[in-house]
């Protein structure tokens, strides 16, 4: 199942939602020759950083539901994204420390969603998503988020290490969940600027990004499962990253 | 969509699966008169306390997939249900103050399988689950749990607010999560013998169980959505509990 906010097909209407700075999750065209001004749009669109790729011509008839597609579908996102920056600016107008959630490979648009609500809670300033292998923001990350979609930033990224890199050289801490953390996460301290790693549901986060980690945290777990929900696990991270800070304030 | 761990369908199987003692969600009879051990059976149903509920015939049939069923279908649970008194027992033997969770009125499979999951990663020593207007241990429940269904004890209850009073009496203080709570729940001594309340999705904790709470606790709420998911919420509890026993330990 493809999951968009919106199908966008046909050459000339996915050239003018480039062109318009639409958010967009992907850029789809027919396998096969690339006739007419699609090279020229794909051009484009690579150029935008965003992801082209190729499918069978009967997944596009699909999208299109029939109509004329001419070889290229681009689907869009439901919200806008924002650029790290703009997160970083909205921290610095709040005079708050940053507090951004990087989701590291999350394949599950309910997890997604769920993190969003949750992150929306507990005052997030912004949701950072690669754009390779992870779940981009799709209706139903949008339904799952109860409505925090429309509320929460999220900028797309392009390689993770070097954005986190970046955040850090911009004196924000990364802390990512582990099974083989350190420390329990709530005998951590979380105060300081800070980006929270989340993992994929499956394999947790990844070995390069886990070297970009300035803490590695355990969630305490008593019991015979070994993990917790991905969603759960960011959700009591960002609260306890909220508790400390409060706790701080009085 | 009906969810069970087991369809038994049948006069004669029926009334072997109450006298084995097997964990019955609930009993479903046709519409219309009752012929030949229906009655007799519906009246141990009944003193076991279980619920019978009166439906289309075609419910029936469908249920029993065709097949042959004498106007009578029970749900068998996918577990074996325990009693209030077992799960006491066993925080008894592992020498901690009880850890209980109770759910009111969850409806959703989902968020009790999600419930379970993070009960076993908190050790949590078991469930209850109201026996009317509650999601029952189903097969969905059990998939999300990622099979912390076998390892929670869950007991199912008549009366939420006389289960309560009962617990009350053997020394355990009745927390729930409102938005009206009085103070953060990270704020608040939950170290004691604990049952901690949640709330429906829609509704949160009714007013009669509302009173019989000794604290109300409210998760700060920094954005724009004015609710987290259930199991969101359920989960901030149980850790908070955690970290707080744990922090005295030490």
């Amino acid at each position: 199942m493809i999951e968009a906010g919106e199908i966008i097909f046909g050459r000339n209407s996915v050239a003018e939602a480039l062109k318009s700075g639409r958010s967009i999750n992907k850029v789809l065209i027919a396998k096969g020759p690339r006739q007419g001004s699609v090279k020229e749009i794909i051009g484009d669109a690579r150029g935008m950083g965003l992801i082209v790729q190729e499918v069978e011509p009967a997944k596009l008839d699909e999208l299109a539901d029939g109509q004329r597609h001419q070889g290229i579908v681009a689907l869009a996102a439901p919200v806008t994204y924002v650029e790290v920056e703009d997160i970083l600016a909205i921290a610095e107008e709040k005079n708050e420390p940053p507090f951004i959630v990087l989701l590291d490979e999350l394949e599950d648009p309910h997890n997604v969603g769920a993190i969003l609500r949750t992150a929306d809670a507990a005052g997030v300033h912004g949701v950072l998503i690669p754009k390779r292998r992870s779940c981009p923001i799709s209706g139903t990350v949008a339904k799952t988020s109860a409505g925090a979609v429309e509320y929460v930033p999220v900028a797309r990224i392009g390689n993770v290490n070097q954005t986190l890199k970046q955040l850090k050289a911009a004196g924000l801490w990364v802390v990512g969940a582990d099974m083989d953390g350190d420390k329990e996460y709530y005998d951590t301290d979380l105060k300081g600027p800070m980006v929270v790693v989340i993992g994929s549901e499956g394999k947790g986060i990844g070995r390069l990004t886990k070297e970009q980690c300035d803490f590695l945290v355990r969630i305490p777990m008593k019991g015979k499962i070994n993990s917790l929900n991905a969603s759960v696990a960011c959700s009591l991270l960002l609260y306890e990253i909220l508790r400390q800070r409060e706790m701080k304030a009085k």
